[in-house]
This record gives structure tokens, sequence and C-alpha cells, in this order.
């Protein structure tokens, strides 16, 4: 699919010393709950508030209209990479939540733990759920008896509960390997070489590690195979600094955020978690870039939780810290989400993202309160989450006129 | 053209018990008429009011901006088909709105009867509007003394006045014939046997066929000639069911809905035509369909006649028999039209159609009256016809996360 957009915005960038921030409030977006309102409804804002009185205001969509985005995807439309054009596979998002030290040349895949039966059927998917404690002890038997391939080194990482990451390592390896996962039980696991995979190299060398692995596991009583699925090398993207020509740090507490950021070449300049660190240090690394994400992640996590009141308090408190990042002057300040994750539903969700954006050269006639319902009918619109970063831009003078 | 939405939304469905409902009242929108507003804002329609007070609302684009769309594309839309990549020719759109029971291998033409002069020149592009009557006559006339091409039977079928339907049924036969009507007078009708077509054995089919009409209707003061347009095969597209994973039935009582929703290969459960039938034969299919797609047809009738005062008693007709669909409680309900037919254009319209979405993960602050105005300001926006389906999809918990 062909990037008409982003190379436009590209071609258009130019390098000036004005300062763009993007603050990120994770699944900031909610749901009304009970007729009271969604979180940012609720919350009171008293920044935020009068931020957004003299801000453009709007809603963003993360992926496509009716589309639930995962943290990769979400944040890649921030980023202005349209998230159905730059697709990550699953491998390599464990692998940037894991902050697993990814090169070029490896090929990184999504494990599950499974159960097999005595004739080699599944029986349970995701190996009854087995705890992280399981994972690593199993894990640690695979790395102490698993005979690597020649010219490959094959690495293994406990992300939680059943899942785990696998990454083969070596020159000449490729994504094209068969998913072992037959998504269905009373089956075995599928052959990872088999059409369109039978003549990859790599799919063999994963038929080869995978047939060691049942035999290493063969006495566990539940996690006694690993299915396989999300092959994916390290994608090979323009970076941010390419298509925007700005110099941006990332400022994220959690591996996720970093690893996506990383994905398209941001530098990590510190790693803050609570919302008065994240505007602290965000502030801070304005000193040293053009663009600035930052990241706060507690108001997903409570959405996750199920626990309103918990994400009504996390955004008072990114309310209250606001003004140490005003305190630093940016030329042009987002404040979003990725995603919607409402407390209702315990999830990320499909629903369009406020956007705040406070810079020179507004209309007026928005409203005062950030939230869904006054974003709704503010100057930006609705629009794709890709396109934020372009309107970032040209609010702060850095994009060039098309055509003359 | 790549239906990247449409394969995006298809490859996250997922199948659950949950149950949707799309009512669609036909060519429900309208344009103001005389500062006294649109049909459904002059309408009473408190059943819709209270379910409105209670859903998402908004506006779909049927085509594109500033496309009138027929009822064929209107209703693809509403199914999630991109009417611009998911084109039907006029000779199956004829032919289903005939009900009539097309094969796979048949081709089908849209005729118009037409006359010529002494020298074979068009002098009447529609044979002066001629009655269904003389049209059934005339084609009785060529079905008594058509000799059929070896392997090919060819069947006609009147639609009204000067309009009717020929199909080609054989084997092998195909699209590639040219189209006779010259769009102009004075000239002879154009050979279906030309550049680039002169090669296609279906072309000289029909080209055969065209010569003996032209024979056997040599006599006729008016109706002395068809032309034929609009050659199609049934289009060989991915279901409904395939696209969605939902289990589909039409409750319809007009034959081109019918047959539309067959064209994406949904059964058709019950023929209803007046407001409360409609509502109660949805309710029913419910039992045994994940997805009722209810069509009533008089509010774009009323508004084809220009009846304004009709057209808003059809829409009270249908609110007051909104309570016996509610009662089968869907899970997600979308109300909303095809298209817009302004009683005061006596036709259909480009203007984007009022939607509505009863379900679970609403937001708030939209208005409490159905209608083109209120909806306008409504939190699902404004949004192409063909993403309904799978805003109703999510709203279910019918649609997995895209990416991690």
């Amino acid at each position: 699919m062909q990037d008409t957009y982003g190379e436009l915005i590209a071609s258009l960038a130019k390098e000036t010393d004005t300062r763009i921030v993007m603050l990120v409030m994770d699944g900031v977006g909610d749901v009304d709950n009970g007729g009271k309102g969604t979180a940012l409804q609720q919350a009171r804002t008293p920044n935020l508030d009068a931020l957004a009185a003299r801000s453009a205001l709007g809603l963003h969509v993360p992926v496509a209209n009716a589309v639930t985005p995962g943290s990769g995807p979400g944040h890649l439309g921030l980023f202005g990479y349209d998230p159905l054009i730059y697709q990550v596979g699953r491998g390599v998002l464990g692998a940037l939540g894991l902050e697993f030290p990814l090169e070029k040349r490896d090929v990184a895949a999504r494990l599950n733990f499974c159960t097999l039966d005595a004739v080699g059927n599944v029986t349970d998917r995701r190996a009854g759920r087995i705890g992280d404690d399981v994972n690593r002890r199993v894990l640690q038997k695979i790395r102490d008896n698993l005979k690597c391939p020649v010219g490959v080194e094959v690495l293994f990482e406990t992300e939680a509960e059943h899942r785990a990451l696998m990454v083969l390592r070596g020159d000449g390896l490729d994504e094209n390997v068969g998913e072992t996962d037959p998504q269905t039980l009373g089956v075995p696991p599928l052959s990872p070489v088999r059409p369109p995979h039978e003549n990859s190299r790599t799919a063999k060398i994963v038929d080869d590690v995978l047939k060691q692995v049942h035999k290493i596991l063969a006495d566990e009583p539940k996690a006694n195979m690993i299915l396989a699925r999300g092959y994916a090398k390290y994608p090979a993207w323009p970076t941010f600094a390419q298509r925007t020509k700005l110099n941006p740090a990332a400022v994220a507490g959690y591996p996720m955020y970093r690893g996506v950021a990383r994905l398209v070449g941001m530098s990590v300049a510190a790693t803050p978690t609570t919302a008065k660190d994240v505007c602290i240090e965000a502030g801070k690394a304005m000193a040293n870039h053009t663009f600035v994400f930052a990241h706060f992640k507690y108001t997903d996590k409570t959405g996750e939780d199920g626990d309103l009141a918990a994400k009504i308090q996390r955004i008072e408190e990114m309310d209250a810290a606001l003004p140490h990042l005003l305190a630093a002057r940016p030329d042009v300040l987002l404040v979003t989400g990725d995603h919607s994750t409402p407390p209702s539903m315990k999830a990320h969700s499909w629903h369009p993202v406020p956007v705040l954006l406070a810079g020179p050269h507004l209309r007026g006639g928005d409203g005062r309160h950030f939230d869904e319902v006054s974003c709704r009918s503010g100057q930006i619109g609705t629009i794709p989450a890709c396109h934020l970063i372009a309107l970032a831009l040209t609010h702060a003078g850095k994009l060039e006129k098309f055509g003359a």
C-alpha cells in the first residue's frame, strides 16, 4: 500500500528550531458511565480546561472506524505511520514489550506454551495459563538442552503466563515460516514447513527447534510444547527523523512504548512513570530535542483494571502535573491518547480519542473542557491519528507550502 | 481496486452469539421543506426519540460525497461492500429487481425498446415510452419467433414501459459484448461485435439475436427494435457471512432488496411490506440469525411520489411499529436508510443519511430526535456507509483487536 499522505508530509517537512511535545495519556478515551459521563468528563482538570480554552480540540481515529488498536499500531499512528501500511509482526511487538535488543538479522516469534495429549494433539492452547514462574523454569530447561542449528542462535524470553518470545539470530534468516498454532483443539500443532513455506531454510530451522522442544518438555505436566506464530524481522522503515526533520526523544517508563519509539528511530531521554515526572522529564528533554514523545501509562492501566475512580484520579494527577510541562514552553503541545480504554470494557476499544493542540494560528469556538464530547465539535474535527503529527508540524512552522 | 478496509474487517471478525438488526427505511433522508424541516424532523416519533436518547447518532455517505446511489449500490454499502469496488452491471441489477433466477453462467443485459426509421436510424431511444402491455406483447412475439443460437437459451422479461431484461443462458458466455445504444438519435444502433469485442463468441450471439429481433419486429409501429446494454454475469464476491462471520437473513417485501441480499449470500426469512409486519418478522428472524436486514420500502416510495405528508406518515408508522422489534432485544440495532429521497426532488439524492446505533459502549451528548440535523453532531460522525457494518460488529463484541 502506497503511503501517499506520509510521503507528501515528508516532502514538505523542513527543519526549524521550534519544539513540539506530544503528551500521550495511554488509553485516555472512555465511554459514558451510567449517564455520568466519561472519565475525562468527570475529572476535575482546571489546568487542562484552561489549556482547552486556548487550544484546538478534536478526535482522532487510531487505525480505522470500528477497529480497536493494540499498543503498537496505536503509537505508530500517533508517530505519523499509518498502522495499516506499517504493520509490525507480533514477534517484533513482543520483543519491543520486553525491550529485547533485536538485531536487524533476527527473526522474532510469539510463543504460547500449550498442552499436548499422549498422541500429540493440542488439548490446551494456553497450557492452563501457567504462572510466570513455571514459564521461566520451562524456558530454562529448553535453553539448557537445545542444540542450536549450525550458524543460528535461538534465544528465549518469558513474557507472562503462557506467553514467551523466541528469537532466531543468524545471517540469511527470513519470516517465511508457517504459524504452528492450529487455532483449535484435538489436532496436532501445524508444521512450520508447509506450503508456501516448504523451501524456507528458516522454516526448517524452526521445525528442528520445535521437534527438539517437544522431546525436552516430554515429561512436563502442562507446558509440554510450544506454539509459534507472528514470525517477524525488525522492519526497515524510514525513521521518524527522516520523515519529519525533527530531532525526537521518547520519555516513557514502560518498555513497550520505548520499544515502539525506538522502532521509528527515536532515542530514549528518560523513563519516568508518574505524571509529575513525565511532565518534568518531557520539559527537560525539550532542551536538546525539537520533538518529545511523553508517555503516561496509568490512564490505560486503570481502564484495563475496570477502575473508573482510579482512572479519573490518574487524569487529575496529570492535570496537576501539567504546569511542569507548560513551564518549558513548547511551541506546539499535543495532548491525546493512543486509543480508548473504557473501564466498563476493561480493554482497549475502537472509540475515537480526544486531541488537544495548543499552538499558534488557531480558530475559536471550541469547548472549554478536554473530553470526548467537547472534542467532537472542535476545530480539528475527527481525523486519522496518523495526520496529527503533520498538524503539529504545520502549526510549528515546519511544513513548506505545497505548489507555487 | 483493493478492498483494504473490508479485508481488514473480515480478518478481525469472529463468530459470537450476539445479534445485530439493521432496519433500513429506504430513502429516509430528506432536505428542508420550506423552512419546516425534513420529513424526519417533522414526524412525531416518540419511540425513535426515546431510542435516540440512548443511542449513538451520525450520518453515512452511501457511495461518495455528492454521488446519488441507485438501490443496488445503496444496499451494498450498507452490507459493508464499498459500492465503488463491488460494482454490479445493470443487467444483473435488472434481474434482481425482477427476482429473475439468474444462474452463474448467465449473461444478463438491460434492454430498451426503441424506434427505428425506414433506413434503420434510431428516432426514439425509448419507443415513445410504450406501456407495460405493449412491452409484454412485443416480447412474446420475440419469444415466439426467435431461433436460439445452438447451445444458448435466450430469455426475456418485461420490466416496465420500454424497459426489459434479456438473459443469455449457456456455457462459456462472457460479458465482453458491445453496448448497442448509440446514446443519440439519427444513427443506427451500434453493433455488439466491434472492437474490443470483435472476437467474443457471446458478442456474435447477441448480434445474431438482435438481427433476428429487427426482422421479427419490422411491422411494429413504435417498438420495432431493442437496444442492449449493461451485459453482466452474477458476481463472484465473498459472501456477507464470509466477510462478517454473521449468519444473516433478509426480511424484505420487494424483489430488488431480496435480490441484493441474495447477491451477498443472505437467505430471505420473510417478505413483509407494512412497518408493523417488517418489525414483527425481523424480531422473529432473530431467533435463528445473528444478523437481520429488515427493509421498509414506503419512505422511499412516498419520496419518489413527491408526497411529503405521506412520507412523514410512513415514518410515523415505522415509529409506532418499532416496539415490536425492540421487544426481540437485538444486542445492536442500526436504524438508517440506503440513501435520501427528498419529496421535493421526487428522486434519490446524494445527501448523507441519518444513522442510529443502539448498543453497548456508547458515549453521550447526542441529540434526542432521530433526524438529519441532530445526527450531524452525533458521536458516530459522518462515515462511509460501508463502515457501518463494522461498527455494528465491534459494538456487538464481534471484532478482534488489531495488532498487539
